[in-house]
């Protein structure tokens, strides 16, 4: 149902928690060739906030703590543990005050290791695939961002049309034994993986400019859950060894991942095209509710993708389109004015047309 | 043949080349849980050099350029492609200048890639293990590097009864297709395969106090070169995810590998026990001519084992007993006053015994 009232606009709940202050990196890391301060800081979720705040019409709630177990769905239990345990065991092996950033810097040759190895610095190259550092709060604003994303799916059970999740850290590219590309737990799978078993069709529709490699992986050979992902052509962006269009699934999950990778510079034509193509396919598989991986990163301000600030009204309209009970939640998007702006942007598009 | 005399030692020709100063990178890296400068420079050499000069009896020559299709029996054709257009494919990829390093900061979740990438920045992570940077001199000094080590191999199949080939970047951590641990080019195990393809029946003895990771990964499933190596052990100590006393080979290399892992802060006593063991396996081995994968890192200095200065002269003296054609390889050795002391101290002490 279409209408042009703002003020009869739904109001939409929107599940947010402090404690993902607790992982507010500081340091440079590499990217390409230079060492950039760090992006995904604690600052974004202020932006955000305040965009919503000045569009209106949003109701922040803070969700309970999602149950450990729950994880199990998306997770195995030694990434878990270690991701629970990994600051405080590398403070001790490496001398490292509580302020300091783990980082990995050691992965096995490949085809190895024959012996898993049990050192920190070990585990934390085998338990990522990037320079994301590992602070002393990092777990726990993790959990904080997967309560988030877990209590929106619940509420989309419990009959919410649509919910918005402000996750941070993000989670589309953690994989079931992995972090990287700034993400913990994969709050998108986690949020559809509720939903999919409380018996409803799910699908997952990811358009962050970057290509959801960790909620691919989790869904791959499960065939519960549809993956389609929008994103910038991996052959020359991150997270490169992912994302082609030719990777569909395997096993139960064969037919059930759909990948929709885009030129560098492609703009609101040849964005919209492809975005329409993934609708189709989630309206195809006649799902029940949706799971959006909201990155705005899709922005020309990330140099990946074209798409302005219009465009963004546009994409929650479209999904609108869908008329599925939905879930939002928040992936990337970083540079200045484009969180503010272009997330309330998606979600009032998204109400507006709803 | 054993002497005291000191004027009557014999004299041991040393392969050096001053293109190894075109990999003498400058940017701090992660280590653990710090930034520290770089280690592996190209300081190292001239330290190495002074000592040289200090103990006198050396005969300093440059190395003709080894064919790059000799590094075939070692590494493979892509890996060398890789290496060589590294550096320049990426300062046009991430439009750095050519004083830039270029560090992987990215890897493949396991399992994957489906599709293999071609962008540089990727390709940065399937070749690496580590956070070493390729400079835009890298290639060119790791092939000096690999001449020093091809030359001294080629002198003791013309019938010179000790070589040592002061090769930097050292080479021990290189896998066929993996560069990491300072290593690019594996020096040590291409100056072995050199002697194992004249005919003679070849042995590696490493003494780095790191775990020859690549040395082992590289000869794993050959067997036509027996490894034996002498090292800190990997459940603590770099690079963690090889070095365990139960790798001892596969397919025709089966049994014909050989870790002696030693606990953190091992001094001489334990040291000389796991060095005796394997000289024994050399000798078992029958074999004809041995590699010494020179490491000094050993010295306490280093904080992983607990050599002093006097127990490098007794490592030189321990490999002279094998009474073997013997070609030494530098490998690591970082701290104050260790490399210019404790290298010509194992080859003077292997002279004084041979």
């Amino acid at each position: 149902m279409s209408t042009d009232d703002e003020e009869v606009r739904q109001v939409m709940i929107v599940f947010t928690h402090p404690d993902h202050r607790l992982h507010d990196p500081t340091e440079p890391h590499r990217f390409g060739g230079t060492m950039l301060p760090p992006a995904e800081i604690a600052e974004r979720a202020d932006r955000v906030l305040q965009g919503l705040d000045h569009a209106g019409g949003f109701d922040l709630r803070r969700p309970p703590q999602v149950e450990r177990d729950s994880l199990l769905d998306v997770h195995t239990d030694r990434y878990l543990t270690f991701l629970e345990s990994a600051h405080s065991r590398w403070r001790v092996a490496t001398g490292s005050p509580e302020h300091a950033e783990a980082v990995a810097y050691i992965r096995p040759v490949p085809g190895t290791p024959l012996t898993r190895p049990t050192h920190i610095d070990a585990e934390l190259g085998i338990y990522s695939n990037d320079v994301d550092p590992i602070l002393s709060g990092t777990w726990q604003a993790a959990i904080a961002a997967a309560s988030c994303a877990a209590a929106a799916a619940e509420a989309v059970v419990g009959g919410e049309r649509s919910v918005y999740s402000l996750s941070r850290p993000p989670g589309h590219h953690a994989a079931p034994e992995v972090f990287g590309g700034y993400c913990f737990l994969n709050n998108t799978a986690i949020a559809a993986s509720r939903l999919a078993r409380a018996g409803m069709r799910t699908a997952i529709l990811d358009v962050d400019t970057h290509h959801g490699n960790g909620t691919q992986t989790v869904f791959w050979e499960r065939g519960d859950v549809l993956t389609a992902s929008v994103h910038g052509d991996p052959t020359v962006h991150f997270p490169f060894f992912l994302g082609h269009a030719d990777e569909t699934g395997a096993g139960p999950g064969a037919g059930a991942n759909h990948n929709y990778p885009l030129a560098t510079g492609t703009a609101w034509s040849g964005y919209s095209e492809a975005l329409g193509a993934a609708l189709d396919t989630i309206r195809r598989h006649k799902a029940e509710a949706l799971v959006v991986a909201l990155g705005v990163d899709t922005h020309v301000a990330h140099g990946v993708l074209a798409l302005e600030g219009n465009d963004f009204g546009r994409i929650g309209e479209s999904v609108a389109g869908l008329d599925l009970p939905t879930v939002f939640v928040q992936e990337g998007g970083y540079e200045a004015g484009v969180l503010e702006r272009d997330v309330p942007a998606v979600l009032t598009g998204f109400l507006d047309r709803s």
